[in-house]
């Protein structure tokens, strides 16, 4: 298994943020977890509103903690919300069941950590957090 | 970006209870935060209800945590409750979503605080906080 | 058994902020809370750090919650500091045991709420809650 | 008063890691937080272990909130442990209290925020971060 390094970590906050200046988004926040859920790297731009760190901490915990990115947690809290509930009581209230975590997986598929974008929409979020993951050279799982 | 001073925070309570006495409302609480979502000063009027403090707080604390007046969190609400339940775990309990809670920004855009008010309807409530913010000499984001 | 009206917290910070600058203190936060223990009025001046409002809230609740000043909570701790923390587990974390919460009692001796001061030495904290009590005309318990 | 930009914080977190470097320490974590204790930029060097990044947060969090750097909390824990207990409740367990948390002031001697370093022994790990904030161009506060 692949590591997930800080030197990967970095390229992939780099990248998310310069994907979100070329699409003109708003100011945003991304966290990068290991495969464990624990923060490895994480930079909140000028002018993104305190909460961004635990939203942008919350999208990456939930897809890493259930092995999906977060899109595919949004999907279930439109069918079950109490489900979402439940486990979000187990996760200390760490997930955010809206698009914009991403698992970050290498060549051989294992789960190497998660990447969390916020600050514009869900959808403008994951594809600065897509970008990023395709720079640091792993495959992305975003859970649709 | 300017400070939200003590005295400007005195200034937006005085007046918010003042808009309230003259359009005859229920007794209110008022909740002033600074930036980073930390208690600046508050009052609550004689026979407001004892959960009033954590109301007018939460309305605040949900607009500047999130960048945007408490008005849009109701509209998300409205929507997508499984996310606001999801942020307001990460936010320890403490987002109101409904009107009565406004950022305030100085005249650059900055968010320089918020400003919670509770007691009557929201919508009533809210007038009570946009009158404070412009007597203090700042600009009011409802969120809408 | 008299109120605690918001006139008489007000008074109540004003005359503290007052002594401070008199004996020419470090920027005070002052809370007051009523009988039930909930907030009343707080202010906070400019330079006073952020977790001021809370330590100002637990020097108070932990009084009025005791019924005796945060002075006497302070000796127990000194003595036995396994009971402090489990009655600080009972009271959610709101209990400061050092001096600067004093109760507020009128004249026939009722408990009508507690006021809490914080930012300069816990004995100058308590000097400032005092002037306060006796100039909105109530009797100070300090726990001593 | 100044304001921390996420460019300071990327150089107080490069060159803590190159002080680190020169001196032969362990892998390191290093949080930088805003003014108001909201994370502002984070990283955790390849080794060092998964609880790092609270205790990174913790030392830095402690300082902010108080306004002082945490080896004053390291004073008051070894004379008060009890009080030290108690905030840290306040702090809902986000109280480090030894050395390596340093408050970082502006030419005026605002708090714009702080630095956590964890990883080395507190000494060193408050060299590191004294560095980081020589670097950007700010006054260290470390609470000695």
């Amino acid at each position: 298994m692949s590591e997930l390094t800080l030197e990967a970590a970095k390229t992939i906050i780099e990248t998310a943020f310069a994907k979100g200046r070329e699409l003109g988004l708003k100011p945003l926040a991304v966290a990068v977890l290991d495969s464990g859920g624990h923060l490895k790297a994480f930079e909140r731009a000028d002018g993104a509103s305190f909460l961004r760190p635990k939203i942008a901490f919350g999208k990456a915990y939930g897809s890493i903690a259930l092995g999906a990115g977060s899109r595919a947690l949004h999907a279930r809290a439109e069918q079950q919300a109490y489900f979402i509930n439940a486990v979000n009581a187990l996760a200390d209230g760490n997930l955010v069941p809206v698009a914009g975590g991403v698992v970050i997986r290498d060549a051989q598929g294992n789960a190497v950590g998660a990447v969390g974008v916020t600050g514009d929409t869900s959808e403008n979020d994951e594809a600065c957090a897509l970008a990023g993951i395709e720079a640091a050279g792993f495959q992305a799982d975003t859970g649709a």
